[in-house]
């Protein structure tokens, strides 16, 4: 045995068996804190109090992207076209780190104290600074990571509208929320990948298994991403991250871990996170731990608001929501602030902590962006939502927008979830 | 322990890990030779040729759809609708029984040399005749099957486009084949399943199951039931059974089971079947094994068409086949029946059996037919194709057809599968 | 639908599918704050960091277990056992209760910060003013958790060596872990339990899966409840714990959330905890949040001890860990903390946090506690460790015992994993 | 695309997902009549008369195994083994083959009508001829079969103690039975294999999951394999092959299919079918379509051992059996055949028919035959026998004997099953 197996990794998935890091330098970056730490941020944020199982971290889930890289590019091998060494090193890393600038809880957090500053941008900050730690190895990953590299196809396995990032999160958030219907068959794609002058496509064996894995995305969006109890939940993390700052503005006295205090009482731009690496480090020490342990403290602190919104989330008791095609009238939503104001003793725009209304929308594909492209027998290639007999482009590139309306359970009798 | 349970029957299933025979009467009729013959049928024909895993039986599948039906009464008895004993063994020997007048190779039987009577048909002489055996307990059983009882819905359980047979099915076949993406969450439907106004319906929660299950039903049909290889064994069966009646019409000689013997020298009508229980005693005698072994018989039959078309399916020697949206040319036909003509010295209207197009066609949902209903949160029920927010009725209720064309692989250059 | 129905409450479970919770008391037990709390306290600690899959809840395993407990129950009573509604309720809630004693990281803190009580007398103090606030309805539950209940068998249904307890931990720590030699039938084995002069009984059919169950289990303590790098983690958690108590002791200043206060900076009695609701209330305020935030908080804390250890498990820097059969040498433990005293400059009893040897033990079966009982054919009785062909009582009733040595991983030529 | 991608054949598999074809000449065996024939041939005969998912063949296990071959190899070759690709494809070979020799129902057929010859033996028979047929490119295949080849892991990968065939049959029998506890963790096994001094052998983090092998293959058969049922529909098999063949010695007219007429009326050495190509050809025409096709028609045959014989097996009314560790009493066995010759009118032996007894064994591990080798840490191997704390080798190397007794249903009260 030779050393450099001695130190080959693998990592148990219940999802993919084995999944095994390719090299050595994949490997210190796994190894490196600003990775490890994706161990403590879900994936899924608080989905978990609809689906109890849905636990599973970023870490997971880079890792088993990274897997499906790896097995696309034998696969693209296999079928003659050309990937060294170096390439498929840097796609590896690039899908590795793709989503490493996540916060905890981050769509919440950019909704409420990080909103100056998207989890790409700082993805990419903690790449360039890794470059630099890592001697310039990353740099071929990072080209890839912008689409600045000549072979589109490796950008398009990182990032497209099929991508082993979709494949391997609508896979893994179906198995552990046990919504058995998103399940995609990743390999089956995978197979069926090709490469047609530079550009990603699916040989048309595979268009059936496009149409389901479309499909079963929509689905996921639906029944878990933008399930209502799961809306309701992260609105009530919004308002409590809101109505914190909004304290820590006026200088209240807040409990806060250290890495939490930074961003509940700063407010920093792009450019001060591109410019002061101490404050990419503070955030790299920011996750699920933070935000839970100074939210549960909150639940005593004397603002009647915070402390009220607190104690719901930690008990579970979210938001009664509906949710419905139309936008709701005006004046019910202003019937409920009155009835909310009252009962709660709220002042001004307080009650909007309690009672509002918003949307979401959900696209199923958008044409616009990097399409699927099917690889006909005849060697020509078409657009997925021409290449479909049913899923028309006219039928999956609908946005569908949903409104909802949230307030306390016990200001409405309740009804059934 | 008292006797009734001892006899309890405990049916051991890959997919929902144990099916327990609910009453004495469901056993009694398991056991009889008629049901036990359905041991001896697969369920998927030829699929597998393409997909060696699917050999399960039509006894299997009627096992797992009767087992369902348990489970449904079961969620819409808690729901608070009332369903006596007599009603709950009717529905569910009703579902037992509704595929017993299939054939071995049914749809090639249908095609060929069974071709005067339809499997419904026969399900219903047998049922029929099993209920005098039994002392009329199948008659409210008959009844639902008919479509014929008062509480509509369990008709609709049994038969309808979102009833128990198919669930099962779609979620047995993607089990056996490894077609993951054609999954279907019967538990969940089953869960969402409720009766307004002696109507069955889903839920509007399981409306995002129902979209899935029609999308994994349309992807079964053309990635299994309606799969070119699948196809061209298919037709290469009806062709040889076809060859087989033609000589057997003409008193040729033919190695034979008795089985099938009668039905390959006769020739009845649906009236003789109704009237001649023998002859359904006959057609009970038939299974798989008739025709294989008949089949492997005849690759040595001085008819060099039959022993030629039997070594092509006994070796797996398919045709060659393509499927596209549009008729094949005339030409391009009237070419390859004239290459086949020489190549195997055919006569007259001999070369068809070789060279020959036809179409298939796949509903992935049917407004005219009995539809799936959806129970609003309002307790107003709209039709699935007007309730989903993308799989309109528009989309849906367009009929795929596919033109086929089958020639000798041999013909013409072999292509990549 | 009447408004029972509509409060059903249904969970959703990657394991069994969905878990419907049977009645109003256990609906109420579910969404109180104290049992909410398990859905913050991790089932298996810090074996993620082995297994990163491995983060399902202690309130996902209460509602498993209680899951198997409905079907047991109704295994039984098909049987021809008669089990009250009042009574299967009591064991429902005396199965959904077992663990809510549980703090974080039960185990390490039982080693370190809370160790005059154990979690079982903690579940009893929260059962005891559960039905205190529940108007009495647990005390049937409770007399059943006590086994001091007449019908036996509903105790060793709640706990025994093949209770619903371990048959829903096995078979949720294997899914989670993707360790699947762990899986274990509960399935097969529910059908077949059954009750012989008050006693839970296995019928012989059953024994192959008993066997199987108790492979599973031996299979999972070794693989990963005892998994060498889980015990190296553990171990650093309960130093990390020690070292913080003692510091906290000397009046040290630590970050520390207020429910972790409690307990780091006090020592407190069983006596104290019975006597004392509110130091149970803030018991109930723990969870794994506190623990993991404040550790993150210490790896700056100037104890140099107390911060490199932390600094180690934040970053999944743990011990290098050996296990062997003997003791180790105590000249090589010498040896090795001389060295460590050395390079981390530490004083006296210092160097036992990061150099140190203990052992661990695992009873496949234990013949003295309540045993397996398997029934024969002829309706007699046996202990399952007679019954078996091969797995007796010799072989199965040995306790294995293993040794371990930790040293931090710089102090010797890093090994292969 | 060049021609070699485009005739890459990928196999549908619902256990492994997809099972890729390695090269041209296996694609071009599988291919073969021989080899196609094993789609006619259930792998495990009448099993499916108790679990009736059993009826995977031995083409799909067989593919299965090749699949782990290729898995294997590619494990091996990252920890630097040198396997040379003439040396894959010849251990490829070897295992796609190990069984091609396999009549239908063969346990059945060896004791009754092709009695002179083992499968293996005829296995051989088939390589030597394919070899010819291809031009010496199976030599190296044949020499790793008949482990005449220098490196010896190679054929301890085709047949040992830990082998992939056993890997792979386990797996799918658990599979298609449904039966989840013979689950075998192929994947973390074959992870583990190493070769040491030119054996295969076990590393010692994967000790667990041998122990488990060992477990899983046990309970699969007592549970399976030689499960009481199964046992009792394959002597009522082998009876009527005996009957049928003592009928045809007798020049009894019998319906029979051409195939099945040669070896029920012949009787043929080893010699004969090494030296008559012919009758070669003749075994591999004959499959389970073959034996049932004729055993119906039996059912009406006038002798009237032969037609209760056979209608109880077409009807599944399967003899009553009993299973035991000693022998039956003499004094019963006479008792039960005195009431069986009078209600069956049966003249001497002929009662032997209808009430048996004999034996079946089971060995969980013969320390004798090629070992399974674990390889310790310290780089020494031990038996497994020796390495495992539990299943030492005074507990595997038991041999279990079970003594079973037949008898027809009606000639004792029938007893719960």
């Amino acid at each position: 045995m030779n050393p450099s197996i001695l130190k080959r990794k693998i990592f148990n998935d219940p999802i993919y068996g084995f999944i095994t890091v390719p090299d050595e330098l994949t490997f210190a970056l796994i190894d490196h804190p600003w990775f490890q730490r994706l161990r403590r941020i879900k994936q899924l944020g608080l989905t978990n109090l609809v689906y109890p199982g849905a636990l599973h971290t970023r870490f997971h889930h880079a890792l088993g992207a990274m897997h499906l890289m790896t097995e696309a590019i034998e696969v693209l091998r296999m079928k003659g076209h050309e990937i060294s060494e170096e390439e498929a090193q840097g796609a590896t890393v690039a899908i590795l780190l793709h989503d490493i600038g996540h916060g905890p809880f981050s769509h919440a957090l950019e909704h409420s104290i990080v909103s100056h500053i998207s989890h790409e941008k700082i993805s990419e900050l903690f790449m360039t600074q890794l470059n630099v730690e890592f001697d310039g190895k990353l740099s071929l990953a990072i080209k890839i990571f912008r689409n600045q590299y000549k072979k589109k196809f490796l950008y398009q396995l990182v990032s497209s509208q099929l991508d082993v990032d979709r494949l391997d999160y609508l896979k893994r958030d179906s198995f552990f929320t046990g919504v058995s219907e998103g399940i995609v068959s990743s390999d089956r794609i995978i197979k069926m990948l090709n490469v047609v002058k530079g550009q990603l496509v699916v040989e048309v064996k595979g268009i059936y298994s496009v149409e389901k894995f479309i499909i079963a995305r929509r689905l996921m969006y639906w029944q878990v991403y933008l399930h209502k109890t799961v809306l309701s939940a992260e609105n009530l993390l919004v308002n409590i991250l809101s109505r914190a700052k909004e304290l820590a503005l006026k200088q209240t006295d807040l409990f806060c871990t250290p890495a939490l205090h930074t961003f509940l009482y700063g407010r920093f731009s792009e450019k001060q996170f591109s410019e002061n690496s101490a404050l990419l480090q503070a955030f790299s020490e920011l996750d699920d731990n933070d935000i839970m342990a100074s939210i549960k403290v909150w639940t005593k602190h004397p603002d009647k608001i915070l402390s009220l919104l607190c104690r719901n989330l930690v008990d579970r008791h979210l938001y009664r929501i509906e949710l419905q095609k139309k936008p709701f009238q005006p004046d019910l939503i202003a019937d409920l602030k009155r009835v909310a104001r009252r009962k709660y003793k709220l002042k001004g725009s307080e009650v909007n902590y309690f009672v509002f209304s918003a949307n979401v929308t959900n696209d199923t594909y958008r044409p616009d962006k990097i399409s699927i492209n099917i690889l006909l027998k005849d060697g020509s290639v078409l657009d997925f939502s021409n290449a479909s007999d049913h899923l028309g482009i006219d039928v999956i590139s609908r946005t569908v927008k949903k409104f909802f309306l949230c307030c306390p359970k016990d200001l409405k009798a309740p009804d059934a979830e």
